[in-house]
């Protein structure tokens, strides 16, 4: 069969930055947060030994900003979040974990305090924005909820810093990782912070005024052509060898954070309080059923991983469930799974029942597969 | 440029019928409610002629069902909308848009009542769950939510009545516009409800249990085949020609229902209590601003409308926006369009301003486009 074409409408928004997207030949799309996110331009691979070695601009608009502003706005964010927020500083981008009652995941945002009053949750793929309003107006908090117009354009790779210092001078280069600063573009102040979803060092635009999409992009772009510059996306093969997990992929509303390995963004004992903190302390002291680990197995291609596949171990008992895979070429196959407890020790013999019905022999590894530098 | 596949991952979810759905060559998808919808068979056109003679099987399996349960259930399900339920009835499907304290849209489901404390919303595309959600948990209501396993299988045409009794029996022919029965099938008792996302008549089968989707499949299409049974989906031409609307293409959390032309659907002085009451009044007492119309337009094709076009009036004032627009075989080019106050009655002469910079001259229209049987 054809690959099925993705199909458009209005329902499924253009971004500031799909014209351009499409100029430079995007080969795939998918939706995420009710638009359009590239996710190949030459070929996975092409794609992903350009971005290890130079750099690339990303149309990442579909990490829609969920703004929280108003006297209890401060409250409601941390509410949602079992990351301790106390300490939060102005500048600061906070990866959190939003979970509900049960101390189920509701989507993995990166948080960015604006002000005291005031903070953008910049969302994975489920409507947040319907959370916190929900939230809101059941306890009567004051504080304003809305989705603004800010459209994040990623810079990704190695040569990052170069291209940016280009466009928005060599203050850029002073910014830590997971801070942001304000920089002047066009008239504009745009938050620009040092973080996006690849390992490879870069930063994230967040540009407020979809007007201004093409010129952000072209500015860009001619900035980048003595670093070999190239229109780019989140990387599948790039994303599993660094461990980064995807909300709806390898983390859903029937998982934990415990669970996903999200330990380190759960203060279940500070004074801060939250949603599912009774449900997550519960979890904690019982120890989880299942935790997310890296898997290596056999194979010079990998099909893709649309349902979750079984994962046995030798005697043919269900282990684990693989939620992503993908041929890395310098790792071979690689992929994410829920191991259930008893095997999830790395090292752990395991097979993966891929959709052609071939079971492929594989290892139980740690996350992420290669490290920063690695 | 190639037209950008669907890139499918997990996230993007495939439903119970995607594998059958596929094997009869989809042509193209898209992301609904964060699963696969398809969206074209054979072409738009040839689709939408064998809809409106024959009968075919839809995989609707993304209109996913929040369930809420409990001694709350009916108080919060009421609260989420404007239309009056207290005199709904166990059976009965109620179609009612849902808004937000500012009467804004945030979707627009069909209830189906199943017990005085039991309800699905069988949604359009927005995370309605986290709404529900976020409210129950915020006002301490005692309610169960969840999205059950529930894949809704649609049959739609001419000719459904005739194949959906020869697989359900006769009791389906009994079933009345926007009433459900449950009938039995493999050991199931299924919801079964006459309604549909067509004006050609038909039903929708709530079918609870995934692993069941390619024999409901399956049979469905053996005792459709002396009826000419295809596959399809929901088709662009006659959704437009019927005047149905669609949450995120022509109505968004922009516009209140009363824009929409969904006052039979709000109740604004009942005795029943739902967020938004105060909003709605207000904007009923003021009159609306704009309000949703057809317009015919000139031209042997169209382009999709995948950002909401300019529409004029003579001397170039902006009178509204076109958000759907498709070239109907039997009407000519046609859409539907928020106009402005002044400029939405019918008869009014517009210029549509399509994205290949064409003006194309117009009139405003009523909706439907064609009435049932038309």
């Amino acid at each position: 069969m054809t690959a099925p074409i993705m199909a458009a409408s209005r329902r499924t928004r253009r971004t500031p930055y799909s014209d351009r997207v499409e100029a430079h030949g995007v080969k795939g799309y998918t939706v995420y947060n009710h638009m359009l996110l590239p996710t190949a331009f030459r070929s996975l691979e092409e794609d992903y030994r350009h971005l290890c070695e130079h750099v690339q601009v990303w149309d990442v608009a579909c990490e829609r900003q969920v703004e929280l502003q108003g006297p209890d706005a401060a409250r409601l964010t941390q509410m949602m979040t079992p990351r301790d927020l106390s300490r939060a500083q102005i500048g600061q981008c906070l990866y959190a974990p939003l979970v509900d009652e049960a101390g189920r995941m509701l989507n993995d945002p990166v948080i960015l305090k604006l002000a005291e009053d005031r903070f953008w949750l910049s969302i994975a793929d489920s409507d947040v924005l319907l959370w916190a309003k929900g939230l809101a107006l059941g306890l009567r908090l004051d504080v304003r909820i809305d989705e603004p117009d800010v459209s994040p354009l990623a810079v990704q790779g190695p040569k990052s810093d170069d291209l940016m210092a280009a466009v928005f001078g060599d203050a850029v280069r002073a910014i830590k990782f997971f801070r942001f600063a304000v920089l002047p573009f066009r008239g504009r102040r745009l938050v620009v912070a040092r973080s996006g979803w690849s390992k490879q060092g870069g930063f994230e635009i967040y540009l407020d005024d979809s007007s201004l999409g093409g010129a952000l992009w072209d500015t860009l772009w001619e900035a980048g052509r003595p670093f070999d510059v190239a229109a780019g996306c989140p990387n599948l093969i790039e994303r599993v060898e660094g461990g980064l997990l995807s909300y709806g992929n390898d983390m859903t509303r029937e998982h934990n954070p415990l669970e996903c390995g999200l330990d380190r963004y759960c203060s279940l004992d500070g004074g801060h309080d939250f949603i599912g903190r009774a449900a997550l302390r519960d979890i904690r002291d019982h120890g989880v059923a299942r935790l997310i680990r890296g898997v290596r197995f056999e194979g010079e291609t990998c099909p893709p991983c649309l349902v979750p596949w079984p994962v046995r171990d030798a005697g043919g008992t269900l282990a684990g469930q693989m939620t992503t895979a993908v041929h890395s070429p310098r790792l071979g196959n690689i992929g994410f799974a829920m191991m259930e407890r008893g095997f999830w020790t790395p090292g752990q013999a395991v097979t993966v029942e891929g959709p052609d019905g071939k079971r492929r022999a594989g290892t139980v590894a740690e996350l992420p597969f290669v490290s920063p530098g690695g």
